[in-house]
């Protein structure tokens, strides 16, 4: 009854896919450097405990087909460059722009990628060259929020 | 051949991952009140029949890990602030923000959430005091959208 | 140990959710004509090879229900609205909208569809009446990404 992962480790059946965690944030975060993670702090779910609120960091308990998705709040006059990272290569990387209007900018994205146990993805703000105050917003009118889940 | 949840009901082999919906807007919705429910009305998916266009509810048909993934559209203008309900719980709180330039904004978000049958998600406005329209826009330059499935 | 589609093809045990694309731009596209198609020109994953780089379109390799999300980015002073079509039908629409401000505009969204093999999904530029510069934005401060998977 148990499936066996190109590694060679043993799941239970039926438990393949039960690796999942949904992160948030629930306060803003100012003067983001250069490549630092975001570290969402409030954990609404973290089956397999892949993801670290002292890292930011999700690590693959199991390989296989992963899922992310997150949604990055900047408010009014704020900007963010960040780059969602697997290892040592950038997956995607994207702005949530307020920087030159007063309304709250919100971007969000989603990543599919295949991942050996031990490999981390997480997202940082990018080494783009912009005026961008680097504040991630998770509190007043919006939060900033990071998912992921196995899905084979 | 037969799987059991933890409430004990039979399903299918094969048929776990089978509830899935996925809804949008075919009309804005104009003034709505703190806490009143986004009712998307055109359905383009419904297996399980866990959304109600009545609700604007999804009702979790089994128990399980279930993904949410929603957009919602402000035109020009327009501001609404809106949370991500899980029964009694906020799981996330999200701003789409034209109110003070003239281009819509669009913002979008993924939850991840372990759901007893009988759970329920929703979206609604929320209750944080600020001036918003509380429009939502389904139709013109965009729609508004809000899908959800079953992955164990 | 194989299971069967509903068209009878055999998919050996295991494999069927290895079915998943992620792609992005790496360079802006201009003055996309209505009805265009979007063509995500960098691929970071295409297992089962149901991405094609020179239609833009995915072609679902198996039967099943499949979740697509996608992330449209607009640089500034610039807007797109784009359609995300299954075959003949329209899933749903939206725009990235920095057309008049000064900041870049995102927006995002996640379908849930059930599609037969063969069945094709895409996303191009709409043909809904305003100005709009339809250009997407791969490179500078953000990329676009279209992204997808079997989940049953």
């Amino acid at each position: 009854d148990d499936s066996i992962t190109r590694e060679g480790r043993a799941i239970p059946e039926g438990r393949q896919s039960q690796i999942a965690f949904h992160v948030r944030l629930t306060h803003n975060i100012v003067n983001l450097g250069i490549h630092q993670s975001i570290e969402f702090d409030k954990v609404l779910l973290n089956d397999g405990n892949g993801y670290s609120i002292y890292s930011g960091h999700f690590v693959a308990p199991v390989s296989g087909l992963y899922v992310f998705a997150w949604t990055i709040s900047s408010g009014d006059h704020h900007c963010i460059v960040y780059d969602v990272v697997k290892n040592n290569e950038i997956l995607v990387y994207f702005i949530s722009d307020a920087n030159d209007h007063r309304d709250w900018a919100v971007s969000s994205g989603t990543a599919v990628t295949r991942m050996n146990a031990g490999d981390r993805v997480w997202i940082r703000v990018s080494n783009i060259e912009i005026y961008c105050s680097h504040y991630v917003f998770g509190t007043g009118l919006g939060t900033s929020s990071f998912a992921g889940y196995l899905i084979n």
